[in-house]
Order: C-alpha cells, then structure tokens, then sequence
C-alpha cells in the first residue's frame, strides 16, 4: 500500500488538527495510507479519541521540532531527531511513501527536502508553486512565490518547464499557457533580468510561451502558469492577500454602520460564505515544492485539519500524475 | 495669480472631461486660475457650453497629442507641438505656473518633466509615487510604482526622503513610518539588492526608517512610506488592484445567483457604494512624480472630469505645502 508521510508537528494547529487531518483523509480514501512523523506519547494520545482503521496508520517517531525560528539550514543539520529530518529521510528512502506533507517552517521544508530527499537532476533550484482559483473558474499556478529570492534567469526557464509539466499532468490543462510576470504586456517590457529571461522562455522547447503579463491580471483566467522570481513572486501573492483583506474589512466597517446594509448583509450571509470557501487556503490543500524528486506539498502555517486531509489527498493525486517524470522528460527535451 | 496648467488632451476621456475638469476646479476654488494646454479651436468648443468666469482660463495652444503607442523619449524629442511638450516648456519658465497635470502617456510625462522641467539636484530618477487609503483611515504613499524598472539601492534612498518630505509636508503626517518593501518583516529578508537598501536605510538622517514590511501590510496604516523599486512597486500596486476586482467579480457572480443574495445587495446597495468612492482613483486625484523642481501630477488614464477637479487642487495644495524645498534639506542634510 501507497502511504503519505505527514509532519504531525509542522503547523500552528499542530498536533491536533494535523493528526485529524491525517485520518479525515483516511476517511476520504482508501487508496493509500499515512505515516505520521513526531512525539509518538502525544500522537497516540490524539488518536486515541477518534475513531479510525489501526492498520492503516503508522507512527514514525521523532521528538525534535524546527520552529519558524529556526535558521532553516543550520535546524535540518543539527535537529536530527526532528520531525522533518526524520520524516524526509525516511521518505527518501522508502519507495511505498509517495508524498510528504508539512505545515512547518516554509523554509525548513524546503532545505530539508533540497538535502535530505534531493532534486530533479537538472534543476538548480526548486520552487513555491500555490494554484489559485480564477474568475474563470480555472486555475492558475505562480512560481515562484518565496523559495529563492535572488535567481538567475535559467531558474526561471526551469521554473516554466515544471509549472507547464505540473499543470498539463496533475491538473490535466491542455497546452499550458505560459506567462512572465511583468510591469506590462509588450515584449520590450521588464527590468533587465526580465528581459533576459523573455529571450531564454522564447526559445525553451515543449511550452506554450505567451508573453510578459501585469500582475493585475494574475487571477484573470488567461494564463496556466506565471513565472517569476521569488522576490516579485512573493510580492504578487502577499499583495493580493493585504488588498482582499483590506476591502473585506472596508466593506465590513461600510455594513456595520448602517442599519438598512446590515438587513442586506443578514440576506448575502450564503453569497458571502461561498466566496470565502473559494477563496479558502484550506480547501486547495497546499503549494507544491516543485523541482524536488518527490512529492511534497507545503500547507499554510495556519492550516486546519480540513487543509491537512486535502493535503494529503493532493499529494497522493499528483503521485499519481506522474508529474515528476513529464518535468524530467522536458529537461530532457531542452538538452 | 498662480496657475495650474492641464494636458487637455491627455487621457482616454480628452479634451470633453479635462477641461470640464479644469473648469470645476475653478469653480471649488478661488484660489488660482488654469492653463489649458491643446488645439485652441476644440478647448474653445468645450469651453462653450460651459458657464465660468472668462477671466480666470488661459489656452496655449499645442496641436500635437502623445499618444500611449508612442514612444516616451522620442515623442518629448520629436512632437515639439504636443501639449506636454509645449505645456512644460511654459511651465519651466513662468513662476506663476505652479502645477503641471496630465493623464497622458506615464511614459511621455516621466520623460517630458525630465529633459523639460528637470529633476531636484541630487535625484537621480523621480518617482511615481501614489497615495493610497488604508484600512485605518489614513494614507500610505508607495514609490517608485513603475517609472524606475532598474534601480541602483541609492535611488531608493532618495524615494525615502522624498516620500517622507512629501508625507510630512503635503498630508502633515508627524515623523512618517518608512519601510522597505521586502518578502518578510526581519531585517535579513529581502533578495541581494534590498538587503543593499536596507543597510542604506538605516544610515539615512532625517528619516523615520522602521525596516522591512511585507506586501500584505501595504494598507494596514501600520507605514506612511513605502519604499520599493519601481518594478516590485507595480508588481505590488497592480496585484492589488486585480485582486480586488477578482474578489469583487465573485462576488457579484454569488449575488446573482441567489434570489435572497440579489435582495439582500439592494440593502447594501450604500455600502458598496461608499466602498467604491473610498477605493476610487477619480476621488484622490493622480501619483505626484518626485524628484521634479517643480509640481507634477500624473493622473490615471481613465480619468474624468472630477479626477481632474481634485489633481488640479491637489497640485495647487502641493505647491503650496513647499514639499520640494523640503525634499532640498533633506538631501542637504544628508551630503
């Protein structure tokens, strides 16, 4: 049996809501198991009020944990007995264990999975790659959003083969359109490192390149995959995050002080639910760590045991997909 | 009399709302006359079926218009009789010409101010710098928001002091919070050119520099000056502006498609309403362009006639609150 390894101890709900997660997705499924990776007494004592298949759970132990402030590099050399070296290291290893799944540490997850399980030979970095919902009712993937800061433009090109893999595979978009992340829409546009990377995306074989995009139009529908470096990536995201945040709590403070908005908002209360839960980080699961020789997904630190099951049911489905051979196939391609 | 001068033909809704524009903001205030820059016999027509005090409109007549497909350099070099051109060729030398508004070609306008007003000596390159509501009700200012895609850390320093002049002077805001747009709040965060800023920054005298800010705390009143390069800015800036209309799309699709939601929305018809004024471009005016010796606002492309009312008010206020003789000590202070 196929099992997904999970970090029980990564997370802000950790370890209720992720040892939940885990057997919510049991619960949804039975074409794999799970592994849980921590404090084996505390594990054990969450599992034992609730109800679940015995045989269908393990227990890895490990009672260390990388805490957010932890230096990522220096926490997966000197934490060896923490959740996420142990977890990666026997996930690296063991070929019935098909996905790894955290809340931890963002940058922790992603040291530990460049170090312990290793990547796509060809790849010189791997990427933070969410996919977001669109106004077209699609989906959309950016990467990347935070994992390197500081890139060369092949990274970039890298980062448009896997994007372009990931979609057409996992997510089964046909000829994925291929987007640069720009301050407008001409060929000529973009800071110098944008331009080099304009020229490398046009000659790079097997994707579907179709030019720079404003950020504006990020959730627009009209693009598969954006690429961009991690610095403007992580800009694009958290922007978009602060605006809706800010608006939603503008129109809160604008209903709150009228009486007649107030009646309206009693009558929108499903309208507003809806748009919640398609905005909602937890119903997508996580950000895949795309470059990485496995699979591992990246939940939000604030992730529920909603978010773990769908997680996990994410990490299994894109084993599945075989992504990971369709990008080595197209490093191949681009020799 | 002090006077602002107005591109009539600049922006998607010119010359009918620009020079309705010009013509309201005489009629709001007595305090300075307009220039209206364009072809004299179409000024004439508009200006025909207005009612307004003859006395206090001049027209320089210009023939030419740049158009956004132009190319900026080339158009203020070889469109000698475009309003922008002729406009600003007035405006640097008559005292009494105290403000200069467009909503033409960013590009042309960044361009013309440059090689036809010129910049404060110690600036190497102005900035468009908007200001923006935040959720406590105040203003943040955010530049470079696009007219310096490539930018060396010392420019930044120099967005910092202007910001901060322009904020303590023009909005009166005490001692502004000025940070650094970056992928995290720690001081190591940041790619290899922002953690060259931040180190800057802090040097910097006479500014209030309260580190490293991420970009979903943009609108959080929580900073009165952000400072970015000019390609992360409109990154940031338009990543917003898609997200909220992504999110208000949705939203109206959920409303439409429930019977209870659609009544519900004529209750809350005043809220989304006074949400819209807040957000609204047309309310705020334009982006002042710092680091020009003299008053320059770029309003937006759509703008209209009340748009232009509040850019040429704006630009009158901005004169007077002598931010760009601040701006001046503030870069002496720091030689």
């Amino acid at each position: 049996m196929k099992k997904i390894v999970i970090d029980a101890f990564g997370g802000d709900n950790a370890p209720e809501q992720i040892v939940q997660g885990g057997v919510l997705a049991l619960a949804s499924q039975s074409d794999f198991n799970i592994v849980l990776v921590g404090n084996k007494e505390k594990i054990e004592n969450i599992l034992g009020k609730l109800t679940y298949d015995k045989s269908r759970v393990e227990i890895l132990e490990a009672n260390e944990v990388i805490t957010n402030d932890d230096i990522p590099t220096d926490a997966i050399r000197g934490k060896k007995d923490s959740t996420i070296v142990v977890g990666m290291e026997h996930y690296k290893k063991d070929e019935d264990m098909v996905g790894f799944i955290s809340a931890g540490s963002t940058g922790a997850v992603l040291a530990g999975a460049i170090f312990k399980i290793g990547r796509i030979r060809g790849i010189n970095r791997p990427a933070l790659a969410p996919v977001m919902p669109t106004i077209t009712d699609g989906k959309v993937m950016m990467l990347d959003i935070g994992a390197n800061v500081d890139c060369k433009p092949e990274f970039l090109c890298q980062f448009a083969l896997m994007g372009s893999a990931y979609m057409s595979n996992a997510l089964k978009v046909a000829n994925p359109r291929v987007a640069l992340l720009s301050n407008g829409t001409e060929d000529k546009k973009g800071n110098a490192f944008n331009k080099e990377v304009f020229v490398m995306l046009k000659e790079l074989k097997g994707i579907n390149f179709v030019g720079n995009m404003e950020a504006r139009d990020i959730l627009s529908g009209d693009f598969d995959v954006i690429v961009t470096d991690g610095f403007a990536g992580n800009i694009a995201l958290k922007s978009s995050e602060g605006a809706v945040n800010a608006v939603m709590k503008m129109l809160k403070k604008e209903i709150m002080s009228s009486f007649t908005s107030k009646i309206g908002a009693i009558f929108m209360k499903k309208s507003f639910k809806n748009l919640k839960n398609k905005m909602d980080y937890s119903k997508v699961g996580g950000a895949s760590l795309l470059g990485i020789d496995k699979v591992v997904v990246k939940c939000h630190g604030a992730s529920n045991a909603e978010t773990i099951k769908c997680a996990c049911v994410q990490a299994f489905d894109l084993y599945e997909s075989k992504y990971i051979d369709s990008i080595k196939k197209s490093l191949e391609d681009n020799k």
